[in-house]
């Protein structure tokens, strides 16, 4: 009795602890087709309860999200990834098809249920196919826990979910990537602020010969901007995070600073910024304060890194009580140029840990260096790291690994170097390079540098912008380089006093970029370039540790591979 | 010891027996998109091992046919559907989406094994989502088994696999369809005659004003048509089959009278026609005798029942040692009016069983009476029977009536008819329906009469062809009769002498068509209108018997919705 009294007392206290530290926030989704006109045209694109962009989720650290997903596309599977977040004990939960679970077949549903352990600025998309680039993403917006509070003061809150649209649907650019010759997807025709752009018009024609002016009247009301509402001498905190298929975006607001706090959910040391270069997979918080004379003032979004042959994503900051029809009398602030890529590093190096912040083991326990470079595989043109292009297998890895099934892919250990000889300025001698399902497996809880190396591509005089994606977990970013790394020159420079905290980070065109991790997440975990066409060809690999320490993958995650017969099998698992 | 030998002496026998009755015909093949111009303008469509249309399987009477079909699509499940193939004890491999199998994941395998146990002319399609309109088809012709012979004598053999095509992607045409309000697909772009068509210019121009001449130069070679070649003074066996996505035909040769000989995989009493309509689902042998001048005769395939926007398909019937590349003098056959139903009807009514061939029993055991009808739901545009719009249930019908998972759809009872009131003539008085996922369960071997009962559309003085296709049997067609059914009156004027054996049968505007089938074949078989927006929009049904004789259902069938919940129990199946 007293034994029985003690248990109960037990998960009572339990109980209460549950409901003091966090909340459960349900979600029911629906993620179907719909027509939209993103930028004033219309098209088909992957809504979420016949919305696009996805439902901002907020939340407040330590609540547990439960998203029920039902997919609702006519033939496709679906899954969504949790951009950010790190999905301790719940690696079924990341979203990634052919690793962390199989694709949800339509008219199906799966319950995405995690923690979201940490404020931040995070946002969620498509992990399947290049359903990302089909609009299939949204906002996540973690605030501090009650109790707490931020380390920088701000009186209101605005967001900016910035992304990539083409009018060429999916199916078309995932054919023509795959195809032999491939069939590059081109720039894209518009520029996405919070799902709205301005396709052959803009609200800055006045300033530019030949552009017309948006007619936002009757049916086009799903590209009107939404205007970032402020009122004068308040401190707004900026969100802004990027989700492009493609592009990589600069930022700048006239006439306003922006002092950036926040990246991919950790603190930074503030530093005030004229304009913000972010890559596909980043996010960012900068507080603007509104000290300038009550107007209009543009809010430009352009294209770094590649030729910008798209105009750039224009809304409007706007002062109360001044009209939000009054379109500014100076044009739009002026973007860096394109292959500025010293603006840009400057910009990546300025981005440190704001003090307090966790630091880096001195010392890895092992160091990868991936050579990332364009390839061509039996004529089809690909993208590899260290001369191996990933191919998903049809069994999600983390079933696989859970429960050892040796044939569900390839297990040759991938390299972690690359020979000597091979010269990172010059277009591969041999171009040739080779598909495979194979991963890197971590020792659990040992920390990992991983050195990205850029390098030429097929084309002479080319190299270009990579960002990197390291799903469940953070790392620190150690450093920047130029040509290629050199480690008894190049180890000396790692900052490991106060490295920023990232899930995304930038590879310089030829250059490399250095990165610190431990591996305490029992999973397997994607880590790859967040460009979705350069995923799509193969580049990209999966880190997996921990294997002994995964809990029960939930059985809907399993149903299809190898993992599917194993369900079939009454003694397992 | 003699107890073995008898054993072996056993087995040898059969495998003696095995041999010689029927061969294993292998074929490896994998369903992915292709960039494809089948009328000479460049699509992404749905290819096989690289190809459009799908490669033709030849094979004999009680063959195996084993496709091992792995899916290449990127994001998208597939299935094929063997179109007149009974699939007696093999019920897991009629290729049906969500009724006979779940859909085979990308990157994963299916095996289809079954006899063709019956020569005739055959053809396969895609039977998930839209995709038979993205080009998944091609024919499958089953020849006598070695030692038989057909009713009827030819020198050679000719295909001619009918089809439509839009230049609308399928996922498009889907998300319109499901749209409120629903946007149409319109008439196709093109028909082809075996694959191929000619969009914006004419074989024929030198006859029409306006329309030019193809150029078949360079790259457009996709889109040359495949002639009819023959010697002069023979007899050709053309077989005919439809798989359009939405249009009626009718063929015509010029010069060439057809003596049709077989439909559907049925002998037939020879009838000679000038021209030949053929639904979708449909197919034919006719016979023509080479006995005009050697020349070029035009060979033209036009729509019928809606008015036709879209020209002709044509290709020409070449005689040794004409040239191909001349064109003949005079310009193509004209076919009948699109809306001379009369013309239709006759020809239907053509069409009679062979002598000798099976009789259906005197007297159904039960009678099912089915309105179609155009509705409206929660204003939907949606496609009933007897006021239910199929809505397909995302566990596979064949497994959950195995395996009795009751909650893996609606159990309610279907209807065997229609309120008295209801005027067949007239736009529905209440256009409302309802969604439901319920089936016919049938008596196993029971003789069933269906009515298929044509109404008036949602639009005043309408109502449409539809051609109504059975799974798994082939049925009687005992008569067509116009305006609403009237037992009385009616059922006396069934031909019971030499109904000919079918597994399509169309009904016509406004009218009504009886057919009589023994429910002889354990499994789950769809029922549908043959057009692929009118099943998407849930003109079918699914009836089933016999299931307490259905066979081990290949785990690979099961591995969605609540079938693979079972199989992931232990102690199940």
């Amino acid at each position: 009795m007293a034994l029985r009294s003690l248990i109960l007392l037990c998960c009572f206290s339990v109980l209460i602890q549950f409901a003091l530290a966090s909340k459960v926030r349900h979600f029911h989704w629906e993620v179907g087709y719909v027509y939209w006109s993103p930028d004033c045209v219309e098209n088909v694109m992957i809504g979420i309860n016949g919305q696009f962009p996805g439902p901002t989720i907020r939340a407040k650290a330590g609540d547990i999200i439960s998203v029920n997903l039902t997919n609702k596309l006519h033939t496709e599977g679906v899954v969504i990834h949790w951009h950010g977040i790190r999905q301790f004990g719940t690696p079924w939960a990341d979203g990634t098809a052919s690793i962390s679970q199989c694709a949800i077949n339509p008219e199906e549903s799966f319950v995405y249920r995690f923690e979201v352990d940490k404020p931040g600025t995070y946002f969620y998309h498509g992990h399947y196919g290049m359903q990302r680039s089909a609009g299939l993403y949204g906002d996540l917006i973690v605030e501090v826990a009650d109790g707490h509070k931020e380390p920088f003061h701000y009186d209101g809150e605005l967001n900016m979910l910035l992304s990539d649209w083409w009018h060429q649907n999916i199916q078309d650019q995932t054919v023509g990537l795959s195809s032999n010759p491939m069939r590059w997807i081109g720039e894209p025709q518009s520029i996405l602020i919070e799902g709205r752009g301005q396709y052959n018009c803009s609200l800055a024609a006045h300033f530019s010969n030949g552009s017309k002016f948006c007619d936002f009247s009757s049916t086009h009301h799903q590209c009107i901007p939404i205007i970032l509402s402020v009122f004068p001498n308040k401190t707004y905190r900026l969100r802004i995070t990027s989700t492009t298929a493609l592009s990589a975006l600069n930022l700048a607001i006239g006439n306003h600073k922006m002092v950036v706090v926040e990246a991919d959910g950790n603190y930074l040391e503030p530093v005030a910024v004229d304009d913000l270069d972010i890559y596909s997979g980043e996010s960012y918080s900068v507080l603007i304060t509104t000290d300038q004379n009550p107007a209009n003032y543009w809010v430009s979004v352009s294209v770094r890194g590649r030729l910008p042959k798209t105009p750039p994503g224009l809304t409007l900051l706007n002062y109360h009580p001044i009209s939000p029809s009054k379109i500014p009398t100076i044009p739009p602030p002026i973007s860096p140029l394109w292959n500025d890529y010293a603006h840009s590093k400057a910009f990546s190096n300025k981005i440190l840990a704001r003090q307090g912040s966790p630091k880096p083991p001195m010392n890895p326990d092992r160091q990868i260096i991936l050579l990332n470079t364009q390839n061509k595989i039996d004529g089809y043109t690909k993208w590899s790291v260290n001369n191996i292009s990933l191919a998903l297998p049809p069994t999600p890895y983390l079933g696989s690994l859970k429960y050892r099934l040796t044939s569900a892919f390839d297990n040759k250990m991938r390299p972690d170097n690359f020979p000597e000889d091979y010269d990172v300025m010059k277009p591969p001698v041999n171009p040739n390079s080779t598909v495979s399902s194979s991963i890197y497996m971590l020792r659990f809880k040992s920390t990992v540098d991983v050195i990205l190396q850029n390098a030429n591509t097929l084309t002479e005089n080319a190299s270009e912008i990579h960002p990197w994606h390291l799903h469940g977990h953070d790392f620190w970013v150690l450093g920047y380089g130029e040509g290629r790394y050199n480690e008894k020159r190049d180890v000396n420079k790692f900052n490991l006093k106060n490295p920023p905290l990232r899930n995304t980070v930038v590879i310089f065109p030829y250059g490399w970029t250095a990165i610190r991790f431990v591996a305490d997440n029992p999973g397997a975990w994607a880590f790859h370039c967040h460009i979705e066409p350069h995923l799509h060809m193969g580049m990209g690999a999966v880190m997996a540790e921990g294997i002994e320490y995964i809990g029960k993958v939930p059985k809907e995650a399993l149903g299809c591979g190898v993992t599917k017969k194993l369900l079939m099998n009454p003694h397992q698992p």
